[in-house]
């Protein structure tokens, strides 16, 4: 992890939205990846998400990558179940410096997620990447997805499993978040940014929150590149993550 | 992929619909695999697209082939699933440039042919193949699998898990279909030629509209061994694909 | 294929009953392998067809051997499938000339199939066995098994799939079953046998009827072990299938 | 098989009762496998049945052994399956003589055991060990898994399959199981103790039928360990079985 | 085991709550798995308990490790199955000196488990670690998960498939739990801690009834971190389990 963090601190830009929703999330600009991958760079991210078909045809290694390796469409119903598309080694040839996985505890398909990403931790960590959890509790069972207990349990999830990072919902607020952080243990959180908020503000406020909590940062996407001015939040979430700014210095800034 | 392109173009002729929908596609002339061959050579198709068993017994190396290492029948319901009935090494023993599977995202079982594409695609790309996606969303939630938005999903879909071109259905206009093709990104999009067309005129015109729409070409099985001139059907599609000119030029050619 | 066929043509004698419809096919004097292995031989059939397990037992090496490497019970209900039971290299060092593998295209299972006869195929083909696809429409999609549509497309299925050979249903007519043999292409066509008819004429008209459409020839069991005369069954069947007699020279020789 | 059987027939104890039906069969006694370790040897039995877990705590190698590699528990409703918890390798090591394993045919999982025990007999026999079927016909198609056309099915599909013996339970009568006995050709036939019977003198002339029959001997658990003198019992099946006595000079014996 | 036992018994630590139960289990100080390293060392257990990633981030191998290699979570409901996550070779380089799997009998994925954990015993003992089972009853089938039936079922289970111990429920009375010991034979019997007790009185009852039925101890979670003073209980747990004090001497001490 360390080889992409600032002071155990980072933002990293999430571009998997394509397979995971479809390109409704895209206008003409950020439908590109190439479009991503220079933001990247000159946002000055700690990392960039891809999956495999995009990072090898669009990552230029100027920024650290996590790849993906697992992900499902928008289009299927039931319980939720993604599987490895992209093998651990692939992911090295790549040039990443972690694989990303979705689990889906809750889901009646748990058991085959917890399995492989079992695997795919072990062989992750021969290969000097780290291993990082998103933990989306869903299915059935589920009824209120970012319930502070139901992210508590996300977090932890990911720690018992061997992740070196859990990439998870805000619970709401900067309580609950620290009881979520506390549980991840020695597992980095980090804050998974979530569909674009009304104001500018109070994605800060949330950003601010995640810190005071405790977490190691924020896994962003829409809020970044379907701002008006991509760069300018890129600084701002810098300036809150890494500097640990208040809100108001951020915005002033 | 640039094997068997011209200028980064190319008109396949695809030849699997004796698997997915079985002989009643096929007249006296067309059902045997001879009669195609011949005219992928004779008609100087960009590659030719076929199941194992044709490619062994039929496949005489004189035109690019694709082959085809899923499929399934017509004649089962439920959820689609087709898995791998030919392995990537077979495809390069039989000489294939190409590896071509069908996705159906939206499937319950769209997670078994994510993975299974992803293993297809890296030992191809180890065999210097390319890997080819057809992408079909299907199952319970696809009301329209034709509908834009279904249709810029199916491309992106492709360019995510890493195909090298994806073969997806047509949209209907050609903005949307633009819009489907900048979804995919550095993949290369095929139309699928899909059912013979009414007249032959409708068929041209909508091919040219995907080739204003940006795309790579067409993968054209029916509406070129139903016609009643299948050579000349092949010399328009080459008129319009490679050479780009104008439906009015090509029926006039 | 060549070793056991003569001319191209070919009269295989079926015992994998045992294991499909359990022993209500059998008499005292035919529920014997060692019965069958001597018929088979004193018959001149061009191949008998046996399960791992009497294979083992009871083949003498006389006569060429189809090892049937899957199977059912008519115990089950369900969507129907049969999986491996006997490995490639077993069926080789038992001294097989070809495996057989039954495939339900329209089972909710093809796809499980398919994958495993593609596997099967490419194994056998690397030890020079021949690969030999029962194929047998079926499920909750197949209304009538013996329709002229439904065994065309079953003869295609086996084509596209890479069986050396087919073994499909009779469709009840020569025109129709030539059009499945047309369908088939290079892969050589066998009717099966099926259950007893009422008058060996009857049966023996239906299998002029195979050779009339350009099959390869029959693979028949209960037809033969049923019979009252089981050589003279065989003598007939191969002046019909092999030596093209009519029926009329067949039931007078 | 040869070598722990005598002249060709065999009587084998079996005790893997406590994962089939759990402790409910037991009592102080018989609940300790050292107890039945220690009857087997002065039982002088041909064999003796045990699960992996007792074979490695309790097995003394005085006695050959058949390693059961499958087995489920009475708890679990559905349709049944019982998987590989043995590797034949550790079978081997163990000190087994023979692998066991239970086949159910009819049940919707019929084609997982069938492969299943293609493997294990493969392995087994490249091991110098014999591989043995227990054939119970269950699932919802199945009304009287006694009746003598189940269990001639039954005593077939262990021949078809390639086991050296089959386990089978009795068919009622004398003349119903010749018949099996005749379905298994050169398989060996063992009838299945099941629970224990009224009187002992009912269990022995079962047993004779079995003998007359021509079957190999019986596997018998509760109507040996749960008799008030087993080694009496012992001695009274070896008695029928190997010395083929009659029911009268065995109970005078 | 005896590497981590005293005189056979020992009293274990059990911290994979996390993944079970979720954090609701949890108070500011138990939730972090540093503070469970250290009673287990400072309360001088016999051996601790924990998932992989705890396991990796915390273990300090100054008391004996069992890694647990699966688990589920609360969050999900049908018929419960939970898969290997961590492999028994990553688990025997983290310094652990047993593993330890969950298994549901009567679950309708009974056989999955079965046929995990009998993999995993085999690798686990090549690598001279020792195999745990956790047995617990459960699925549509089971009434009552800690009746004396079932209980002494599940000792039963792990000694069958070759458990080295089994960690069950308590089945209520000294009487009963003796039976469940004698089910397990040679496999040492642990009792699953549970739920906190009302009274700590009542949980050392509970435990000394385990000692005198003849179990080789208990595994104890928040019996004792949920306690007010951890290190006394430990220091009870271990008088009434190595020393064999009486409750009332316990109590005193």
């Amino acid at each position: 992890m360390d080889v992409f963090l600032t002071e155990n601190r980072g933002v990293l830009l999430a571009y998997d939205q394509g397979l995971e929703h479809g390109p409704t999330d895209f206008n003409e600009q950020n439908v590109d990846p190439s479009f991503i991958m220079d933001l990247a760079v000159r946002g000055k991210f700690n990392g960039v998400i891809f999956q495999k078909g995009v990072a090898e045809k669009y990552y230029d290694r100027k920024v650290p990558l996590i790849l993906k390796v697992n992900g499902r469409t928008s289009l299927a119903g039931g319980e939720p179940l993604a599987r490895q598309n992209c093998s651990v080694e692939r992911a090295a040839e790549i040039g990443a410096s972690a694989v990303g996985y979705t689990i889906y505890p809750g889901s009646a398909h748990e058991n085959i997620m917890f399995e492989e990403f079992g695997r795919i931790q072990e062989q992750a960590h021969k290969l000097k990447m780290a291993a990082i959890a998103w933990v989306y509790p869903r299915g059935e069972a589920i009824k209120n997805d970012t319930s502070p207990e139901v992210i508590a349990y996300a977090a932890r999830v990911g720690l018992e499993l061997g992740a070196d990072a859990v990439k998870i919902k805000y619970s709401g607020d900067v309580e609950s978040f620290r009881r979520a952080v506390r549980c991840a243990g020695k597992a980095k959180v980090f804050m998974s940014g979530g569909p674009k908020t009304r104001s500018e503000a109070d994605f800060l406020k949330q950003v601010r929150g995640v810190i005071d909590a405790g977490a190691a940062g924020v896994a962003v996407g829409r809020n970044v590149w379907q701002s008006s001015d991509p760069l300018k939040m890129a600084r701002e979430l810098r300036a809150l993550v890494i500097e640990r700014s208040s809100v108001q210095e951020t915005l002033g800034c």
